[in-house]
């Protein structure tokens, strides 16, 4: 669906909307700077810049005026962390991002360079720009704009800003046990989700989990003559084709044995929260160049992408792969194959169901050898959260409209972290327009999302403070 | 199998033998000067390494006292011709080999550097050095022992080296159409083959023919969020792997509607010359490293490879094939598809079968092209042809007994073009050793194959002349 330009928000009352018009210049300023750090957790050859951002991420805190600002270790990329403790009495939200982007690649698809961010109509362009940056300016904008105005904070905020959410947050489990003060609070915002068809504010109440894994497979030493040695030995490409074709079926159920045991089933109230959401298949479909939808059978689209797991190929590689023709069977194959996972699947049991279908379906003789690359568990918020609602009330009002409920297809693996581990609610408040190109060439961020986003979450942290019934009233009963 | 050490040759009469031995040292450093030049002929940016190692091969003939040598243009690159005509009345053989290498990836596999040539434990190491510099190496020293020490041939020669082998020779059909005085003789010889396993003498009597075909699929403009698209639309590495799969049945036979319609079933004479083979199937699984045979059910290893056409990929890709886990759908699927044919299958028939039947097997809405990149006939030489036993004695007379008849389960494309379009008696006498390494790294050529080779060329040109009975007696009559 094309960007609706339409976009309106309702500016602040009071000093904090003057103080967000007047900082609009130096904000875009730094914003670009945070962009054009090629922060990619995923390559281990942009180690330096994931380090680079975060400095940059830490420096921008104290100057806004957090407290304790720390870049601290992870043993991979390093968490950036911050606070504002206005009042120990006070409410304490935790807020988190992330700072880590996708790979640039396939550079030849973008339209600008990923890493040399530029404004365009209305947008800005660039890797990051959405996923997470956007999200992460969003936060020292809103933060900038009451302390800069009023000196303090209406509540306690404690920042949490990682660098591996694109590489399944390895690390962060372990930090998070090591670092408790640093994410005790009363409940968790998230902010790295958006709006929906149209830009319409929505909120995102159910995440899918996944489980990632490399498959190598390999047959011989060296790449044969496909001539001398064609029709009487494996040949690895093939194989790895027909192992992965196995994992379908013509209904295109995954064929797993026990992929689906854990899964809770859509009922009929879920699928008419679907049924209801004002989505439209052909424009959905006319965004992307796609000709025609397709997934298991007996689900809707928007129920195949939010509310069913998946098992899809992300990359696959062997052989040879020039110009013009080579005659070999190749030595060795590859695939990188991950599962979206609903709740109540356990990814790493998913993984190792997967890594034995696939081996299942080697023939004899094949060397497999199945990596699981990481995981995260799926996640869902009950609709009637008090958090919730206390950002939905700053979503109608920045927004003019009650915003839309939303089950995702993509996967925050911290969500479930928090809520699993720390038994703290999670609410997902993100604001990027839904045609941001995340994860592919030509991202992009819509600035009049960003700008309402500033005003939502200003709102929102004085109406948690202001209005303890909607906001924080069951804070301590909704913790279990 | 590994080289078997004792690899023996008789040493020819006369001062041929002596100009050969006198010659040893530089001639190595010419076979090394030639293996030095990269003419990687299906890469495009190493066209002017093709057209370099043309003209220093047209050099090497000049320098030997071939006449009308020139580097011929064919809109590729060029085809090298030369010849010797001693006397219009006597037989003309046309001697065929190919400049042209296979590329020299993946390079991190190699022992030493494709093109750096080096000798080492009686090889000579680096890509070409059998598959086809080497044998051409071969006739070069045995014209020039010839001319060196006689001053004449015992035959007419003439000689047409090509530089588009390795890329399906695809200019060759039309030069030759067009330049007909260079190609007619009374008989032709190619050696672009080898000795069987334990590098034991042998002439190759069959070849498979080849189509090569590069499957293209697509189904979004840009890569896709792997959660907000997976299970809805098309993923088209899952697609193009089914596709794959979809070509071969449980039993290994190829699926691809009509594929064996014109295919000429094994008779039992066949499969007991089959079965006659000193084939080591262990020793030949071992020497690549595989744990297991695999191939059509009902027929045996050595029949699979030299008798049965095959469907293998050659290469395959698509998505993020990069270090570590990136999170998308692939907008495009590559594979580069290739079927070794038997007779009397036609490639390109064969060509349009399996590209409908990859588009028969393809969901509903994915883009797929499908580019044929090359074609070659199946080939074969009746076992009773006179020229095959002339080159038979040769073989016998250097190395001390009689050879075996292969069936093998490369492609010599102009082997079948000869046969087809010329109507000249095709032999094909080649000398690699079986372990050559041909189309992988580190490849390789025995030295006394190479030495060996020289001398039975030698004795294959006196004998042709001197013997009509067996060398050339029957060759008008054989010639339709």
């Amino acid at each position: 669906m094309p960007y609706a330009p339409s976009l309106n928000w309702a500016p602040l009352g009071g000093p904090e909307e003057a103080q967000i018009v007047a900082a609009h210049g130096a904000r875009m300023k730094r914003y670009a700077d945070f962009l054009s750090i090629p922060s990619v957790s995923a390559e281990p050859n942009h180690a330096a810049d994931c380090r680079t951002a975060a400095e940059w991420l830490a420096g921008e805190l104290r100057r806004i005026g957090a407290q304790r600002v720390e870049v601290s270790e992870t043993g991979g990329h390093p968490i950036v962390v911050g606070e504002r403790i206005e009042d120990p009495t006070l409410p304490t939200i935790v807020v988190y991002g992330h700072y880590d982007v996708q790979p640039g690649d396939p550079l030849d698809l973008w339209k600008t360079s990923p890493f040399e961010p530029i404004v365009r109509d209305g947008r800005m362009l660039g890797r990051g720009s959405a996923d997470d940056k956007g999200q992460i300016v969003i936060h020292l904008a809103a933060l900038e704009a009451l302390l800069s105005t009023r000196g303090r904070l209406p509540v306690n905020v404690k920042y949490l800003f990682e660098g591996e959410e694109e590489s399944s947050s390895v690390n962060l489990e372990r930090w998070m046990a090591s670092h408790p003060d640093r994410c005790s609070g009363d409940a968790v915002i998230i902010s790295d989700t958006g709006f929906f068809e149209g830009n319409l504010p929505a909120l995102t109440v159910g995440l899918r989990g996944i489980t990632y894994l490399q498959v190598d497979v390999r047959n011989s030493d060296v790449d044969l003559h496909s001539g001398g040695f064609g029709g009487s030995v494996i040949n690895p490409a093939n194989a790895l084709a027909a192992m992965i074709a196995s994992l379908h079926d013509e209904q295109r159920r995954i064929t797993v044995p026990g992929f689906y045991d854990d899964v809770v089933q859509l009922t009929p109230a879920d699928r008419a929260a679907f049924a209801a959401l004002p989505f439209d298949e052909s424009a959905y479909l006319a965004a992307i160049g796609a000709g025609a939808p397709q997934g298991e059978d007996g689900y809707s689209t928007v129920e195949r992408r939010g509310g069913r797991p998946t098992l899809d190929v992300n990359g696959i590689w062997g052989g040879f792969t020039g110009d013009g023709s080579k005659t070999i069977i190749p030595a060795h194959a590859h695939a990188k194959i991950s599962c979206r996972l609903v709740m109540a699947q356990d990814p790493a049991r998913i993984a190792l169901q997967v890594e034995a279908a696939l081996k299942a379906a080697a023939p004899r003789g094949l060397q497999v050898e199945v990596r699981n690359l990481g995981n995260g568990y799926p996640f869902l918020t009950p609709l009637g959260d008090p958090y919730l609602q206390a950002a939905a009330n700053a979503l109608k009002e920045t927004f003019g409209a009650d915003p839309l409920y939303l089950r995702e297809g993509g996967s925050i693996p911290i969500a479930a972290l928090f809520q699993r581990e720390l038994s703290l609610p999670v609410v997902l408040l993100g604001f990027t327009p839904p045609d941001d190109n995340a994860h592919a060439p030509n991202e992009s961020m819509d600035l009049g999302n960003l700008e309402g986003g500033i005003r939502t979450f200003v709102r929102f942290l004085e109406g948690y403070a202001a209005n303890p019934a909607s906001g924080s009233g069951s804070r301590t009963d909704a913790a279990g």
